[in-house]
């Protein structure tokens, strides 16, 4: 694919939101246009209606099928021609459906072969339930419908950490019962084979969070440090991944730990969040590891309280779009690197005599 | 008390760790033993042994009896006249015996009125546990010990936040069920009481944190928000408290939402402290508020990894003395302030002729 732009497919969200704005911002600069070929999968009125109120002037040129996308612009395949009632802030099941509609179109160009990277905004989970989308987030759909029998790893990232999620969206009740050592240990598996073919860190170092308060302090706090999640950061060292804790979350954060490695495995949603968005400022990314297909999301949601206001700032996104391009260049690099390996060529060890030969 | 200074009683904690070094630390400046009287619980031998091996020339004095201490130096009572056989950072249980007699010579001296405050070193409790420690940290033995029927509210810090928790030391998988809208009106009504008293804030603005990712996204991960959390916000509202919520942690911390508010209630440890200690470089304290007694300790931990090695920052331990200072100070305006209310006395609200009288 050398020369060629990659085609990145995007995915509008939920249009209460704030998901046209950081769209429509990120492409304000001529510059986005340039280094992709952008295909936005859209409601052109619900755009045209964000673009007005936000008194925002990017254009955005309406293509029947992906194959027409042209370079230096912004192309919108239609989703949806009808009006879309649109009250910012406040979500509808209209809203939900449009969401869906673009999420599916643009899966289906994925599997046709029309994009080769998706970034998606964000959607309101609860308006987007339907008989289609019966998931609590992107990442288990796209496992699900694109996975391939894979199973997705969620990292947060930004330039100053790289933090993945053995189980994401789950009520803090069930985190427990959901962790096994197998699951940790395919989890670090594909964090670490991430790490390397996606980022191209040759021998990545991750560390590993504790579940309890305390590491557990002794098994006085909980015993699944001791049970489950010990025995699987030593058993993946033994494979030869180079996996450290487990560590205490607070101190982790706190003492600035994290520095020292490469990727962070969270045991749970927030424990990883509250520290990554803490710590990083509004450069954050989602990034769905683990599956065939390269996608990437800002790491805010909705957010219902600023939308409409043109308060948005669509940084994260912009990242987003950047880590997607630098992730599939990656992977190519990686599939080419490996894709002609030398032959082994047996080496003469020993000498006619019989003596071993010191080279 | 005007006039009088504080007496500060601080036990030693954990002697493998790093308590010794931030305790002398702290008192190397004059200054410290000029603002209160500090009295401290410790083993004269475990003390010369990190004095030395750290180069530290903090002095003490060694006193029979609390009230022997003396303004200007600091008091130690010897709780063990032995050697104590010391390793820096692994633990022993002579060293838990001994944080033990530190801990409980001072709440003696504490009941028996010979001390005003109490500052606490860390300690280990896994190396603590015995027939008479048979708790989880220092905030449930104290409330065990001198709370006088009073629950205790775990209270993190520093000039940037105060975090408080509903629970504390508790496995992740038991947190849940330890939650009761009960539970959380009393933690909101004593923060909000220790925010008045403890810290002279008139009308405390408290911000209440959810227990699920994404605030339990409408119920479909996790219902506690619904059932239990925004229900206590209610509850309490009505009765007249300032509380808002509940947010999401990563984005209320991400976000820097929390620099809205007087305090934050986490629902669990990691969540309140992560973001805490990752925001609050090396100045946090750790305050035990809703109990008689004033108690701080430093935010820190035994440190195991740098005991010995003189790399210690006392600067937490320092403020928690502070803390404990301030908050001694603030009860006893506070206690004045209403110990001789004006009568209220009734005024005639209508005329002679039963018309309503205006004003």
């Amino acid at each position: 694919m050398e020369g060629k732009k990659i085609r990145v497919g995007i995915t509008h969200g939920d249009v209460s939101g704030i998901g046209y704005e950081v769209i429509l911002k990120t492409f304000a600069y001529p510059m986005m246009c340039e280094m992709c070929i952008p295909i936005l999968y859209g409601s052109p009125k619900a755009a045209t209606y964000h673009r007005k109120m936000l008194n925002l002037t990017t254009n955005f040129a309406m293509i029947n099928q992906a194959s027409d996308a042209q370079e230096g612009r912004l192309n919108m395949i239609s989703v949806y021609d009808e009006e879309v009632k649109i009250d910012f802030g406040t979500p509808n099941l209209e809203c939900g459906k449009v969401a869906m509609l673009s999420l599916e179109r643009a899966i289906k160009d994925y599997k046709e072969g029309n994009i080769d990277v998706l970034v998606t905004a964000p959607i309101n989970k609860a308006s987007m339930q339907s008989s289609n989308f019966n998931f609590v987030g992107h990442t288990e759909y796209l496992e699900h419908e694109v996975g391939e029998g894979n199973e997705a790893l969620m990292i947060l990232m930004s330039p100053m950490m790289k933090v993945a999620l053995v189980t994401t969206h789950l009520p803090i009740k069930e985190v427990s019962a959901n962790l096994t050592q197998a699951k940790i240990e395919k989890k670090i598996d594909i964090f670490n084979t991430s790490l390397k073919s996606d980022f191209t860190i040759s021998i990545p170092r991750i560390a590993v969070l504790s579940l309890n308060p305390h590491c557990g302090d002794n098994g006085l706090i909980g015993s699944e440090e001791k049970d489950i999640i010990k025995p699987a950061i030593d058993s993946m060292r033994k494979r030869g991944v180079q996996c450290f804790g487990p560590y205490p979350a607070d101190g982790f954060f706190g003492a600035g730990v994290y520095s020292s490695f490469d990727g962070i495995l969270a045991m749970y949603h927030d424990q990883g969040l509250t520290a990554f968005k803490t710590l990083s400022a509004d450069d954050g990314v989602n990034f769905t590891a683990g599956l065939p297909i390269v996608r990437t999301s800002p790491d805010h949601g909705v957010a219902y309280d600023i939308a409409g206001k043109g308060e948005a700032n669509e940084n994260s996104f912009r990242q987003a779009i950047y880590v997607a391009l630098d992730v599939w260049r990656n992977r190519q690099i990686d599939k080419e690197a490996y894709a002609n390996p030398l032959k082994i060529i047996p080496r003469d060890k020993g000498r006619k005599d019989g003596r071993e030969q010191i080279e």
